[in-house]
């Protein structure tokens, strides 16, 4: 039969939330009474919002008649949403013609890495979303795996531990064609101030990298002096792309909707537009994120839907308050929550999986092992807060009944 | 900055579709009255039916509610549409679990690209559907753009003519690593028997070729006695993936969804399961489709769901009808629209382009240049029966007014 791609055999395992599902399903068979509470995957939990909804409903009504039906989209996304994103979340500093709509930033990763192609050298936070990674061996960017390392060879790890304040030594940093840079991060919760933020810039700039910002919980930042968006820095329009996501502000996670935002300073070194290679990507490899979920996402973006918009993410802040000091009061040493719905806490002692497998065991609390994330996650869990209060609060009192 | 993928750079063009678009608003731009009617790009444009829209509504009722709110699904699809699928649309002959739910055949046929990899081969009709090409281009599957040939070096283009009712000569064809094959075939609007199905699948097992077999317009086989599935035919399992879609058959192309059927019985050479790294694809660079989507389509697969999509699809095979006596009458020498919703046109004299351009400038029809999907489809138009039917009645009429 045909040879396997090369590529898919050097990836470890499987993907991090499905061998978590594994488990889950081995200890629930092994202990098939035990109630088990997910503060694990980033899963959302609320219910869409009124005004939201009546955006996804009022375009099913219309796609069964008539006059109100359209089949395909432009597969950059509807004219009118592409502008209100660029004027709602963006103040008009981008522009509409820049921002293609998607159906989420996981996509659109695995699609960046096929526009940049296999010749391409990637930098990522240690530890950090593991798709920027995987998406990289599979096309064909990397070396094998290095055991000892825990890491790829050919890829760029930029530590982020609390020693340093889960900022990266950028003197210490390779050169790189693509930096993948997630703010506010997954998995750590840290989210930088503006002057890290111009020194991510400015190192891309000198390097001549481009730099993916990856801003899927932008939403979660309170702290007005906090950028949101890398376009916030200057200088970055030459450097950066933008993924983003509306799948935790607005529980969008099963309805699927994102976007990227390529500007169009940003070139290649013969002087491609990279938004034009980008939308051929968009045209020939994708045919538009859904139209329904495009017209909650137009709703999302009306004062009302913002209104909404920041009630869900201060619930989940508030989940994350919760947890955050009922860790610390544990005597855990607790990182993020405060503008990003995870926590990261250190497990002294214990290896992530052994943390893990000990949340679960003894309190029936599935949590993600930082090692998941990257090497540098080893002995670290990640927490979320993107639960139900009571089972938030249930789950923290279990922890501090089982586990003190 | 950043090298270009130097795929990218070999790439024709723009992408089809927006090429047509492009000549169609500078054209409009030059005769600002006039009324396009299109029958180029294959968009559907009647309403989602009733059933079908309830199950839409429904699911959008559901995440607007905590109990019944959902986040994240499976990568792969929800089970239960999974399993109907199986049974509905495949009486059975596939298992629920060898049915990956997608966003749609042309995303996933992008994915099966990065799956298969950098130096995989393949072999596509000639005329075929351009995502084929496209995507093994931008993966780096093949040579550069031969001019003389006007086909990419290392595509095995298999000719597809009236000379050869449509089915190419295995005899001639070289052996590649993966064989793609759309039937009811877009564009030429040919469905093959079974004894022709047969003789491809008996040519992927001699050559150990994956048979990617899609069947996005299979709904449209009225002739009992013609093959829907791959699956229908024996030996099938080991060498065939089929991907297929709801988009024509139930106006998802806006709503986007799709599946891919990968047999547990397929492997690669080394002896692992291609669907257990389609798995590792699915849930790494995909995140899977719109629950809101799946919920429309659960519906749709149900008694009157299946009413509904016949209804739709024998009111889209009448207005082929429409177009293929009426283009017989001026002469034409006509193809397809029996078990497809297009016809493929030969015009004598005249290229592709130019054809195309005497549509738009005589009779204010847009039709799609046979030559946009291979070199073989030079000296046709591929017309589309997708349009309302007071639509393709007046273009037909002005067809036989303006150009006899």
């Amino acid at each position: 039969m045909v040879k396997r791609n090369p590529n898919m055999a050097k990836l470890q395992s499987g993907y991090l939330f499905p061998e978590i599902a594994r488990r889950k399903k081995e200890f629930l068979a092994r202990n098939p009474k035990a109630k088990i509470i997910s503060l694990g995957i980033g899963d959302t939990t609320q219910p869409i919002t009124p005004h939201i909804t009546k955006g996804l409903h009022n375009e099913v009504s219309r796609l069964g008649t008539r006059k109100g039906y359209s089949g395909y989209g432009a597969e950059q996304g509807l004219e009118e949403l592409r502008n209100k994103i660029a004027e709602k979340l963006y103040n008009g500093i981008i522009k509409g013609d820049e921002v293609f709509v998607s159906d989420g930033a996981k996509p659109d990763t695995a699609r960046l890495q096929v526009l940049f192609g296999s010749n391409a050298t990637i930098a990522v936070q240690d530890p950090s979303y593991p798709v920027y990674v995987d998406s990289s061996v599979i096309l064909g960017q990397t070396g094998n795996y290095n055991q000892r390392k825990s890491q790829f060879d050919g890829i760029e790890y930029m530590e982020c531990v609390p020693e340093n304040n889960f900022f990266p030594d950028l003197k210490k940093t390779k050169k790189t064609d693509i930096i993948f840079f997630c703010n506010p991060n997954n998995p750590t919760g840290a989210a930088v101030n503006r002057r890290q933020l111009k020194e991510i810039v400015d190192f891309a700039r000198r390097n001549k990298s481009i730099l993916v910002y990856d801003s899927a919980y932008s939403q979660f930042i309170t702290d007005k002096k906090l950028p949101k968006s890398i376009y916030e820095i200057e200088g970055s329009k030459e450097v950066a792309i933008e993924i983003s996501s509306f799948s935790k502000p607005i529980g969008f996670t099963g309805v699927r909707l994102g976007w990227a935002v390529i500007p169009n300073e940003l070139l290649f070194e013969d002087g491609t537009p990279v938004n034009k290679d980008w939308n051929r990507i968009a045209t020939t490899l994708f045919n538009g994120a859904s139209n329904i979920a495009q017209h909650g996402a137009l709703n999302a973006l009306d004062a009302k839907g913002m209104k909404e918009m920041r009630q869900t993410i201060s619930y989940y802040l508030e989940n994350a308050g919760i947890i955050r000091d009922s860790m610390e009061k544990l005597g855990y040493e607790v990182y993020g929550g405060r503008h990003a719905p995870y926590l990261w806490m250190r497990v002294p002692g214990k290896t992530s999986w052994e943390a893990f497998e000990e949340f679960l065991g003894k309190a029936n609390v599935l949590t993600t092992p930082g090692v998941g994330f990257g090497p540098s996650g080893e002995g670290f869990l990640r927490l979320s807060a993107l639960d139900h209060r009571e089972d938030v609060k249930e789950a923290v009192e279990r922890i501090e009944r089982c586990m003190k």
